[in-house]
């Protein structure tokens, strides 16, 4: 969460007039986004996100990425569009970055959120999936479970002991999930990171999902699976508040039902976005200094969200 | 730049009703403000800068603080006002850390400032004086050139040797700034930080100088001072925009003409202007671990700016 670079007024000023927005009015950097940069841009027209692309790496995602918002836009999806520039661009490079401006949306995250909110996410979840069955890109989704137990495998079992003595049972656990990991499920464009931070709400309104970076192609019931885990515990995992659950499946099933094995495969899918999670976290908190800044997240709240799942199985979705 | 404090959706919505303002529309946490956290809010009647204090020794001075934003913007001065809750009240606590709503003010802050928009934050500075004259609060000034000095010596001249070789020579400087230090030119409050960052701007205009956090009873021509120090130079100190500095000072006497002895101590006021940026930058910076992400500031920028000063005298400011 932070600015990363200084872009200056006159610097801002000029990047704005290569699009059709009016003059720049204000300018505020704000703290959201992990690899990139974000400000939020008044414009005598309106306002807008401006997005700096930090990493190189990115920006050979970005046609992808930028293209995603504009046709789930157009289908009236939830999702913020891309302004483009005058000449039609997507995004432009601002020295050796690619910058995006994007349409500013209203609303707010739920800290805590409600069965109406949780109900309205599933809807809107949906809608993007079924939304993005005819957008012509595709993209690997590069945090499977192959890649996430690759990763805690990296960390090493001594490694992942000295965050908790629980984790490195982590490395048997994912080998299981990777090994009845179902390949054949129906797929289409997911977020596959829709937590309550990346989703703007008014009331029960669903009025932005956000934040698509880690959108791939796969399996729309998995993007389901990652949404429940990000939605229906508390922080530290400890708790399922299964109305949030029951809310977030029939919203979802309101717009499109589950076939019978994407039903089947629910606990399993969720066991293995929670090791996404777990090997995300447990690599940046052996990266992050214990005295850095930046507050590292617990991967043991997703171990108690991956053995409530496992220890649950179907009823955790009934 | 930061935000330090988690201010959940809920959460600022209920903190948001004690204020007659509308509900809450939208919130972004913006990456100003150095020890307290900042958030741009929008709510069905207007923006507003939500900011929480998050030192407990700021908020004995918040009367203060917001009681001059409200003094200077009654007497139309280009500050942004405080919004009080319903009961008057210009801050509420949160937990227990005071928060305070403040107008937003539209402009951006120049990067490269040219003549015009120096002379009108002259204008803007000596406007401010003349309106804070019937403010009936004072505030030490708890960085005077005597602290300051007092915070290179504690320093030390090895530490600050790690720095730059030349650092330690500032201890002497920092002395001979003390001894002749005018005590009896005439006084308001003093904004004593209005670096550019501190003041936003539409074209030639200021909208807004915030950030009053170091204002305090002082001396205006050393306010006039920091001022010169803060806009006439480049970031290393290293050229003086004569141009700059005159618009600065002309637009100043348009609104407040200088007396002979303020013009005199011109040169030994910036001095202890640059004494100050060299002393807070040298502790944070022997306080900052190197491998911190916060990029430090480099003292040296205004030993070379204080150089100038020491070298030119009263041409610095013809």
């Amino acid at each position: 969460m932070a600015v990363y670079t200084h872009l200056g007024a006159e610097e801002l000023a000029r990047l704005i007039a290569h699009y059709d927005v009016g003059e720049l009015v204000s300018s505020k950097g704000i703290a959201e986004g992990v690899s990139n940069s974000n400000w939020l841009v008044e414009t005598t027209r309106g306002r807008f996100i401006l997005t700096m692309y930090e990493r190189r790496i990115e920006t050979a995602d970005l046609p992808f990425f930028l293209g995603l918002l504009d046709h789930l836009s157009a289908a009236r999806c939830a999702v913020p569009r891309t302004i483009h520039d005058r000449d039609g661009a997507a995004w432009r490079m601002v020295g050796d970055k690619a910058v995006a401006l994007i349409e500013f949306l209203p609303g707010v995250s739920p800290s805590n959120p409600t069965p109406a909110q949780a109900r309205a996410v599933g809807v809107a979840l949906a809608q993007a999936h079924l939304a993005a069955h005819d957008f012509p890109m595709a993209r690997e989704n590069t945090l499977a479970p192959r890649d996430t137990l690759a990763i805690l495998t990296q960390c090493g079992a001594a490694a992942l002991a000295t965050i908790d003595p629980h984790l490195p049972a982590m490395l048997d656990t994912g080998e299981a999930i990777v090994r009845d990991w179902p390949e054949d499920l129906p797929q289409s464009i997911i977020h596959s990171d829709l937590f309550p931070d990346n989703v703007l709400m008014l009331d029960d309104r669903v009025t932005g999902m956000i934040d698509f970076y880690f959108a791939c192609t796969g399996a729309m019931a998995y993007d389901l699976a990652v949404t429940h885990a990000a939605w229906c515990f508390d922080d530290a995992g400890e708790t399922c508040d299964h109305a949030l659950g029951r809310a977030l499946i029939e919203g979802y099933e309101s717009v499109r039902a589950l076939s019978e094995p994407e039903r089947a495969a629910l606990p399993l899918l969720a066991e293995g976005a929670c090791l996404r999670f777990i090997a995300s976290r447990a690599q940046d908190w052996l990266d992050t200094p214990e005295d850095a800044l930046v507050r590292r997240k617990d991967p043991m709240d997703f171990t108690r969200r991956l053995e409530f799942y496992r220890a649950n199985g179907q009823r955790a979705f009934a």
